[in-house]
Formats: structure tokens, sequence, C-alpha cells
């Protein structure tokens, strides 16, 4: 803790606040200008307003060296994220005990008097590997998580992709894999993507923790035929020059070079781009920051809005000058 | 075609031509600055040569009355659009006799000395349909073609899609419906998306034209499935505002309120928007350009190349001024 408080008041000016919020887990991190980690800390998941008010804790007993620039959140959802929404910042209609209707990113600005950028957990995932991770210098790229569930965010042309709510991608539907007769662990919908290749749904295929799994065994033939598949749809949707697989299943790195031959198997040819034929191992890589693409991307967020409320002051004082 | 010529020279200062470019017909257009159709004229796609000398034909002799300001052309594909690439205007490895590797927006840049915008024929009904049709004031939003091909077009934040290559919706890999053993009829992947549901399929599914099918015929029922499973898939990628389909094949009105209850059905209530939920009429639509979303696109593509070609001429301008 010494090493990185000394670090942090060398680099006092501009400090950014970060919080990837998870289901199970807060991380609470502060960086530099540049996004460099310096201090991190994490707790479990409680109830809104014991969780939040510990964050608020957190950066509240960090502010005293010149203060945040700017708080940056990536939060478990289903969140409104879209900037001209009256519920923006609002986590919605989570199921998780609580949190319905949580006013997060309101509640976090309130406290704290500063900026606050606000994103799905696996959007804030994708600006942290498109600002200092896998897919830097890409203006269209995908971060897929295989973990306890299964999420995607997307940048396009640049920008993080908000519609008419935020991408779901582990909801998609997928031919099921021959042979395969798991009836699929999603509540909502069994065998979509995240029914089948889920943690939970690996560790109801294979009666234990499937990291005890042998690589040869069946059920990772199975994860490579939906994540495959899903690669494929997610290809021909949005055409990303990048796909980050990461998340606690991807840490089975045999995985990769067997979903890139699926991917390509199942395209058959058809998109004759130098990246699918010739280079898959370019176009479906592991994280850059590996689990920290998350905290990295929340800093990110941080920073965005810091930069944001400036240029809107800067139009103001302009305003007024005239 | 007096009247139309009429209406031509009372608009003369700002006409725009386009072209949409189909794997059997090329439509050419003049519309004027608001893009109202002037003229149009459609001829069967015969090789490059031939097809496309027709096409600078057509435009040199409407260029009399001050000329044009820009092109535009939506083309059949694989196209390359992405504005940095070294192939840009391409089509690239069609399977279309001849085209392959066919320089389209180049050559009708140089014979006809005006800026030319290039895109895929979906894209560009996408941006017809953002300018002047249903998703008029939306930023993201999807257009689908059902037709002798599937494929697809999307703005994301307001921008066209152009990752890797561009979208290829039609390629998606789609759960099978109950009952339905048609092996499928896409040449590359058998049973995708295009596979199950394109006019050729259904033409060889039906052992005839498909559009004498009664609407309670069987072959509708699987139509719509895999229609809806896409649209989930689509959403769960890009989270649209809207979803627009056209093509030959969604001429059988019947299919959009079954589209909208299975897609519906598949997502169980998992996406909580009131469009989704309350009014699927607003989400998933039919074109407002009707069979003109192309050819309108392709003017909506001419007006913004001229716009870019004007913004570059300035800013040239004020550096030689400087």
């Amino acid at each position: 803790m010494d090493r990185t408080e000394s670090t942090w008041a060398r680099n006092a000016p501009a400090r950014y606040g970060g919080v990837e919020a998870g289901g199970t887990k807060f991380v609470c991190a502060i960086g530099d200008a540049s996004l460099t980690l310096l201090e991190r800390v994490e707790f479990p998941t409680g109830g809104p307003d014991e969780t939040l008010d510990r964050t608020i804790d957190f950066f509240r007993s960090r502010s005293g060296n010149g203060g945040l620039a700017a708080l940056g959140v990536g939060s478990f959802g289903p969140v409104d994220p879209r900037p001209d929404s009256p519920a923006w910042g609002y986590i919605t209609t989570t199921p998780k005990p609580g949190w319905r209707h949580t006013d997060f990113a309101g509640r976090l600005r309130r406290a704290l008097g500063v900026p606050v950028g606000f994103d799905t957990d696996t959007n804030a995932a994708a600006l942290g590997e498109g600002t200092l991770g896998a897919a830097q210098g890409l203006h269209t790229f995908v971060y897929l998580t295989i973990g306890t569930g299964v999420g995607g965010g997307a940048l396009v042309g640049g920008k993080r992709v908000h519609g008419l709510l935020h991408p779901e991608m582990g909801h998609m539907k997928l031919p099921r894999a021959e042979g395969d007769d798991f009836e699929g662990a999603c509540p909502f919908h069994g065998d979509c993507l995240e029914g089948m290749v889920s943690g939970p749904a690996l560790h109801a295929r294979a009666g234990g923790p499937p990291n005890r799994l042998p690589p040869d065994h069946e059920i990772w033939t199975h994860v490579t035929h939906y994540l495959a598949a899903a690669l494929v749809n997610i290809t021909c949707v949005l055409s990303p020059q990048r796909i980050i697989l990461g998340g606690g299943v991807m840490h089975q790195r045999h995985l990769f070079p067997r979903i890139r031959r699926r991917a390509q198997h199942l395209l058959a040819g058809y998109l004759q781009s130098p990246e699918i034929i010739a280079h898959p191992e370019t176009f479906i890589v592991p994280p850059g920051l590996g689990d920290n693409a998350g905290v990295v991307g929340s800093l990110a967020l941080a920073r965005l809005a810091a930069e944001q409320a400036a240029s809107r002051a800067q139009k103001h004082s302009a305003e007024r000058t005239i």
C-alpha cells in the first residue's frame, strides 16, 4: 500500500476513479492520466445501500490530494447507458435482490461531486481493451466474456454500442452441437449461448467444477461449437476487426485454437479476409489486459467523462464571453 | 419522360446520381437536393464492362444541365467499402461471372469526374430508410432484405457499419425450426439464414414459386422461426432501435405479425423494453420507402460524398490562405 500511495502522490493532478461493478464483487480503483492503476480494492457485492456507501467512502477517503477528476462505472445489468435517457445511469430490471431500479451513477455523482461516465461492464471492458489492451488502434471490435454469465460489449466506428438498450450477446440462439443433449441453464431461454457455456452451465454439465475436466473432454468440444457459432453470428452482424474472449471459462487456453478452427469451418471460406482465412490468431484473441480489462475500462470511462465535462465547460464559457 | 425532364430543369443546381447495383438488375437514378427521385431507369446486369459503360452513358447523357454534384453507389458484393482501404470501391470475391475484383467506384469517378460514395446495397438501403424512410430520427438500426439473397445493413451511432469487411447478416447460424428437415440452399453453409429463407430456398422447398403458397402453409411457419431467431440475434449483438424487413419475400405481409410474436416468444421477456414487450409493431417494421430504399440510399450516399468533398475543399482552401 505504501508503494501505491507514494506513486499516487507523484501523479497528483489528473486522477480518475473506476468502479467495476459485478454481481458478486465490486472493484474500485484509482488511476492516473495514462490509466495506470495506482490503487485497487475489491469487496463483495451486497445490497445497493451498503455497497454504494462503501464505494463512496473509498473514493472520499482517497480524494484528499487534489481530488478525483472524474469517475467511471462499468456495471452488471441490465442498465440504462443511453446519455439522453431519463433513466441514464440506472440499473434497471435486474433479478439481483434489491438492485432493481437503482440510480447507480446519479448517486455517486451527487455524493462525490464529479462527472461520472457509465456503461455496461462489457462495454467498459471493450473500451479498456481498445484503450490499452488487445484492440488498440481498431475502431470496430467486440469483447465477449464467458464466466458466471456471458456478455459482450462492442465499439463500432470508435463508439460504444447503445441502441434500444445495450448488447446482450449472451442470449443468442444457436444451432445445437451434434450429440449434445444438455437442456441448457439459462432461466429465460434454456439453451441460448449463456445457457450452454457459462460457468454455471458447465458446472451443471460436469456435475462439478469444470476446470477439472481434461482438455479432450466432450464438454469442451461442445463449448467450442457454441462459442464459434456465436462468433460467426457476431461477425455476420457487425463485421468486427477483432473479437476478444475473456472471463473465467477462457482461462482454458486450449479453447482458443479450437474455437478459431471451428469458426473457420462454420464460415466455410465465405468471408475472404486474411484475418479470418490465414491469421485467425489475430482475429480471435485473449484480452491484452487479462482480468483488468473491466477496471481499466472504467478508468477510461472516467477520463472520457472528464473530457466531455471540460468540453462542455469551455463551450459554456465561450457562449458567456459572446 | 417529358415530365421528369422538365422537373429536373427547374431543380438544376444540386442534382445527385444514384446507382443501386444488384446481381440481376441495375437501377440508375437522378435526385434533387432533398433526394426526391427525378428520373429512374433499370436495365439487366450483364458483364462489368457492358454494365458500367451503360451506367456511365446514362449519367453522361443527363449531365448537360449543370452536371451532377456527386454519385452514390450501393452495390451487390462482397465489396470493399472501407474508406481507408486501397481496394475501396471494388467488388471483391463475388462468384458472379466477370465481376470479381472490379474497380466499380473508381471507374465511375474517373469517367464522370465527380465525388463517388460507395457502400453495400444493404448499407445504402439502411441509409435511405434512415434519411427518408422508416428509421428517420434513429441512430442505431438495421435493414434486412429477404429476396434472392438475404443481407443486412446497419447504422450504429449514426454511422454505417464497416469493420473487417461489412455485415453479412444472411449467413448467421440458427437453431432449426421444429419439424423442418430442409437441408438448406446456401452453397457455402447449407442451412444458414439465407439457405433457409431466401427466395430460391423457398422455391426449392415449395417445388415452385413460393408466392402461391397460402399464408397457413407450414413453410411460412418455418420462415417465421428463422427470421425471428435472426432478429433476436441481431438484437443481442447490436441492440437496434428498430429493424426494417424488406425484399421480395417480405411482400408476404402476413409474416410481420407472426415474426413479431415469435421474436417475443424467443426473447421470453428478457429484454424489458416497451418497443419489444408492448409495441413490437414499432420495432419490426416494413420499409418506409418500399422497394425504393436502395435507390434513395444511393442518392443519400451521393449527397454525403458531395458534402465530404466540399468540406475537404474548404479545409484545403483554408490551409492555402494561411
